[in-house]
C-alpha cells in the first residue's frame, strides 16, 4: 500500500469514522481506523461492533493519488498526527508498519495491528435505498423525536427510536414513557418495514451529516439499517424486541387549545425551572385563569416563583391547570421550529400535546407529556 | 433590605464572586454569595474559605437605588435566576426570604441562610497598596510562572507561586522540580515581603481580571495576600512553609545557545510529543547536528518519529543532544510571547534555559526544564 494525498481531505474523512471509533474497545483490532486503497477510492471505516462509519475518498489523480494499492489499520496515534499535518503526505505499508512522510525530510512509522482481522461490514446494494430522504427531512425527524428516547435501559426498547415505514408515510416516535416524541413524514415506500434504532446513536451522529445532501435508507436483510450521505456511509444495529404501539396514547380530541409564544414560554420555563434542587428538572404548573397563562413552582427548601404569559389564542375551557416536568416541556418546545406553539389539554392528570402552531404539509409532529401530580402553590 | 438594579450590573458583579462559590461547600454559611447595600453601595462576598472575590456596585440613584440598606445571603438558585434576568428587577428581604420581583407580575421568592453568620473578610487599608502592578504586568508575572508549579501536594509548598518583592525588583517563582518559570519585574517595593502563593487559585482568577486596569498588591499582616483590580478585590491564603531557595538552580553560563522559530518548535513537538500512550506526554531527543535541529521520539509499542528544524542561530558546541517531557517545553512555549526563543544548552543531563530571544527591559523571564535521561532513537 502506497498513496499521497493532501492531508486535509485525509483528516476530513477521520475527523467523521473516528467519532464512532473506541480507542480502548475491549475487540483490540477495533482500536484504529481501517484504510484501504484502491486504483478507485480510498475507504476509511471505524466502528465499535454496534455503528460503523464509512467513508470514501476519490482517487483523482492529483490531490489523492494511489501508488500500489492495500490496506492498514491506522492507530489512534497516526490519525492524531495526520490531524495535525498541513500539505501532501506518503503513506507507505512496509510490513506491519505504517510509513508517513511529509514536508522536507519529516517520517512517522507507527506499529500496526493486523489489519487482516478487521470485522466486514455487510454487504448493501448502495442501488436500491429504501427511502430517500432530503438532508434537511432526515436531521427533522431525529430532532423531533430521537431526544423523547429513554435514557436507562430498564426497558432497552424505549432507548429506540421506532420507525414504520410503509407505502404512504414515514412514522418516527421515541418514548421514554413519560414523554413521546412523534414525526410523520409524507414520504411511501413499496419496501414496507418496521424498524427501532438507537436514539442516541442518530442524535450523536446527525451533525457529521451533511445536510445539503439526500440521505438514503437501506432497510438491510440482516439486523442493519443503513443510511448513505454522501461520501459517508453510517451502519448501525437495531435494536431487537417488539416496540409497544404508542399511537392509542395520542389523544385526539382536547378540552382546550391555547396559542402560546414559543421563545417567551422556553425562557420563562427556564427561570421556573431553575428554581429546583439540581437547577433543571424542577416540576412546574401551568395555571390557566382570568386570560392569562400563569407559571409557578414551589420548593419548601428552596422558595418559590410566579410568572405571567398573554395567551395569544385560547378555545375550549378557560381554566385550569397542570403540573410538568420543565425539562420534558423545555425539550419539545426546543425540538419545534414554529415561534407559535399549540398547547391541546384533556384533563388535569392526561397527557397533553405540544405542537407547531402553523405547521408544515410535509411533516406532521407532536410532542406528547404526561403531567405529574400536582403539589399547592 | 430593598433595592432595585439593572439584572445586568448585578449579573456582572454575580458572574465574577460565584467563580470561587462552592455551592456544596460543607461550611453551609459558604454555599452562597452574600450581598450587602448600604447607600452608597452594594458589596458581593463569594468565599471558600481559602479565597474569597469581593465585588463593588456604587449606588448611582439611576441603575442602582437602594430603598433600604441591608444584607442576605443568595442560594444558588437566587443567583442562577438573576443571570438570566433583563432590564430593571427589586430585591427585597422579608425576613429570611429574598424577594426578587421584575417584570409585570414576576416575583420569586428564596428561602435563605442566616447572613448574619458569614465570614468577616480581613480589614485591609486600601490606601497603602506594598505594590501597584499594570494589569497586562499581573497577567505577565502569572502567565509566564504558574504552569510550572506542581499539581499534586506531595511538597505542597510547591503548589505556590512564591514571590519576593525588595526595593528594586519583584521576583516570582514557580517549580514542581523538574521544571521552573521565573519572572523578574524592574519593580521595587518599600514593604519588602516574601509570599507564597497557590498557583492555581491565581491562573484560575486571572481572567475574571480587567487587564486594562491597575492590579494593587497588599501583603497583609495576617496570612493574607489581596489583589483589588478595579470594582473586584481578590483576597487569597498564603501557602505555610519554607520555599525552596530556586536562584543557584539556574545555570548563568551555557555550553550552546541557539536561537528557533517559537511556533514552529512548538507545532513540531505537538505532532512528536503525540506520539506517547496518552498523546500529550511524550518524551522528545533534541539532536543539533550539520546546522539543523532534529526532533525525534521512539515508542516501541507505537512507533517514532523524526523532524527537521532550521535553526536561525547557533553558538558554541554545535553538536549535541538532549531528551525532554515535549508537555514541559509545550508550556514553556506558550507561555513566551516572541517570535523567537533562544535554547541554552548546559549538558545532557544538566538542566537548560528557554528565554525570548528578544527579551523586554522591563521584564525578565527565564523557564527552566530539567532533561530526561535519553532513550535510543
Amino acid at each position: 500500500m502506497k498513496f499521497k494525498i493532501a492531508s486535509g481531505i485525509l483528516s476530513d474523512g477521520l475527523k467523521k469514522v473516528e467519532k464512532v471509533v473506541n480507542w480502548k474497545h475491549n475487540i483490540p483490532i477495533l482500536q484504529g481506523v481501517y484504510m484501504e486503497c484502491t486504483p478507485d477510492e480510498i475507504t476509511l471505516i471505524g466502528s465499535d461492533s454496534d455503528e460503523s462509519l464509512r467513508y470514501h475518498i476519490p482517487v483523482d489523480g492529483e490531490n489523492v493519488d494511489v501508488v500500489t494499492p492495500g490496506k492498514i489499520l491506522l492507530p489512534k496515534q497516526a490519525v492524531e498526527l495526520i490531524k495535525k499535518l498541513k500539505g501532501e503526505i506518503v503513506l507507505e505499508r512496509e510490513e506491519h508498519i505504517l510509513v508517513i512522510k511529509y514536508g522536507k525530510k519529516s517520517q512517522f512509522s507507527f506499529v500496526t495491528s493486523n489489519v487482516e482481522e478487521y470485522p466486514k461490514l455487510p454487504e448493501i446494494n448502495f442501488d436500491g435505498p429504501s427511502l430517500i430522504l432530503k438532508g434537511t427531512e432526515f436531521s427533522n425527524v431525529i430532532r423531533k423525536t430521537a431526544f423523547a428516547a429513554a435514557e436507562n435501559d430498564i426497558r432497552p426498547i424505549l432507548m429506540g427510536l421506532n420507525i414504520i415505514a410503509n407505502s404512504n408515510e414515514l412514522i418516527a416516535v421515541a418514548t421514554n414513557s413519560h414523554r413521546l416524541g412523534r414525526v410523520i413524514l409524507k414520504k411511501g415506500t413499496d419496501k414496507e418495514k418496521q424498524v427501532v434504532i438507537p436514539a442516541k446513536v442518530l442524535e450523536k451522529h446527525l451533525k457529521i451529516f451533511d445536510l445539503e445532501k439526500d440521505v438514503n435508507v437501506y432497510f438491510g436483510s440482516k439486523n442493519q439499517v443503513v443510511f448513505k450521505n454522501g461520501s459517508l456511509v453510517l451502519y448501525v444495529r437495531m435494536l431487537e424486541g417488539n416496540y409497544p404501539s404508542t399511537e392509542r396514547l395520542i389523544p385526539t380530541e382536547f378540552l382546550t387549545e391555547i396559542t402560546l409564544n414559543r421563545l417567551e414560554l422556553l425562557e420563562t420555563l427556564d427561570r421556573i425551572g431553575g428554581l429546583s434542587d439540581d437547577g433543571k428538572t424542577g416540576v412546574v404548573k401551568l395555571q390557566i385563569r382570568s386570560g392569562v397563562a400563569e407559571l409557578s413552582t414551589n420548593h419548601s427548601q428552596i422558595g418559590k416563583g410566579i410568572e405571567i404569559l398573554e395567551l395569544q389564542e385560547i378555545s375550549g375551557d378557560n381554566e385550569f391547570s397542570v403540573s410538568f416536568a420543565s425539562k420534558y416541556m423545555m425539550d419539545a418546545l426546543k425540538s419545534i421550529d414554529d415561534d407559535y406553539i399549540c398547547f391541546k389539554y384533556t384533563g388535569n392528570l392526561r397527557p397533553f400535546l405540544v405542537t407547531p402552531s402553523s405547521g408544515s404539509p410535509e411533516i406532521e409532529e407532536t410532542q406528547l407529556i404526561l403531567p405529574v401530580r400536582e403539589r399547592d402553590v
